[in-house]
């Protein structure tokens, strides 16, 4: 958009749970949010079963692909956390005890309690860096763009802090939200023609059922608010003209 | 698993919404849900852009490496709803008004109501089949292996009905939770070897938070009940040496 550069990320999330639906996945849509934030624009999210193969093969198509990866899950204590062992593989990168996370977790455990189980969390490529985490002390990791968090959703984003000053952006995305008293085919041809004049915005058309009413939620993207702004103004004559009620939603 | 056929499916969510991060998707895990208690596993579940060139590339890779393939999103009135356009150009057929669903819609709007947005819905691949749509009138539809549903999840929940019987499923996948007052740590070895023992049975294990404690679930995955009453036979008495609690979870 405006030819300014563009940083793209990618998400893969790692998790037997996830893709047998009795876990819903939030992590996606709080690292989007917060990406967007820091001008990085999430290209893609796969979310894939706890398996090596899969794992090195995802990740090494990804991180080729996008500027940043990020992936959730399958780095605790039990016998299917195997993102961090998978990630070694996939860089070629010796795996074991890390020796800086070693040292974090023997001081955040009483002596004694730094088990077998706690100490698998330790277990890394060994040249990773670490991402700290301030609720629950097993740390994530990065190796080159690879971003490795946990996959519980409360202990993941009180990580992201730690990393953002590790990641470049680009400009940040903005945004704006109209909702409408309408049904989507009221306003498809124009909201059309406006998309059509207007290619360095992205406008999403999203129906909603609210109390009992419908309506659409256009949304505008772009990076630059000139432009958001001139959308909003075309957008804002053809509803006067068609006389459709603008609404809150939230 | 037991030599048995096993079924795979691959979800493709589109929408430019769910990678920003406004909106949280959870068809992946309603459609994960009901997949498996037709006997059809979810391998994996991709989440893209609004973009042409990328929905032909990922349904075309995807349509060959599964079973079944389900998309989401994309089949509403407005000009970022190109998924039916895009479906066509991967296979290589004709996009048009579908007969069938130009006489579905025709009936269902009021007369005069049926206008230029509407009957866009009912442009798909013209050698589709229809899935139909008891909540809203416009229709889904399938080509192969590919099934294409909306993104409004109480719409495509209630479309699902419509499509069980068109869908081989392979054993149906049983499952059995066991809720414990530990962490993980504490049975990561004990677990390991029950994983080791039971190659047939997926074992995962996911930590919990719930009214200010620790706890972690245990989840048992087969297609055979007796494997999945061994391997519980042999977490219970690992239990019981490690004087550990069972708790309800929900």
């Amino acid at each position: 958009m405006d030819n300014k550069k563009e940083i793209f990320a990618g998400i893969i999330v790692i998790g037997n749970e996830i893709l047998s639906g009795r876990t819903l996945d939030t992590n996606t849509s709080t690292l989007s949010i917060w990406l967007n934030s820091l001008g990085i624009k999430v290209q893609e999210a796969r979310t894939i079963p706890d398996i090596e193969e899969i794992i090195i093969q995802n990740v090494n198509e990804l991180r080729k692909k996008y500027n940043y990866i990020f992936t959730t899950g399958g780095i605790g204590p039990t016998h299917d956390d195997i993102t961090a062992s998978s990630i070694s593989k996939a860089f070629g990168i010796e795996y074991g005890p890390h020796q800086e996370a070693m040292s974090i977790l023997e001081k955040y455990y009483k002596p004694g309690e730094f088990n077998k189980g706690r100490q698998k969390m330790a277990h890394m490529p060994i040249e990773a860096s670490l991402i700290l985490n301030p609720t629950s002390g097993a740390p994530g990791f990065y190796v080159e763009n690879v971003f490795c968090l946990p996959g519980v959703p409360s202990i993941l984003k009180s990580m992201l802090g730690g990393i953002t000053n590790k990641l470049v952006g680009g400009d940040p995305i903005l945004s704006k939200t109209i909702n409408l008293r309408t049904v989507e085919s009221e306003i498809a041809k124009s909201l059309k023609n406006v998309q059509d004049m207007n290619k360095n915005v992205e406008i999403g058309s999203y129906p909603f059922f609210k109390a009992g009413k419908l309506g659409v939620s256009i949304v505008l993207r772009a990076t630059n608010q000139k432009n958001i702004d001139k959308c909003n103004l075309e957008i804002m004559s053809f509803i006067e003209e068609k006389k459709i009620e603008i609404v809150e939603k939230n």
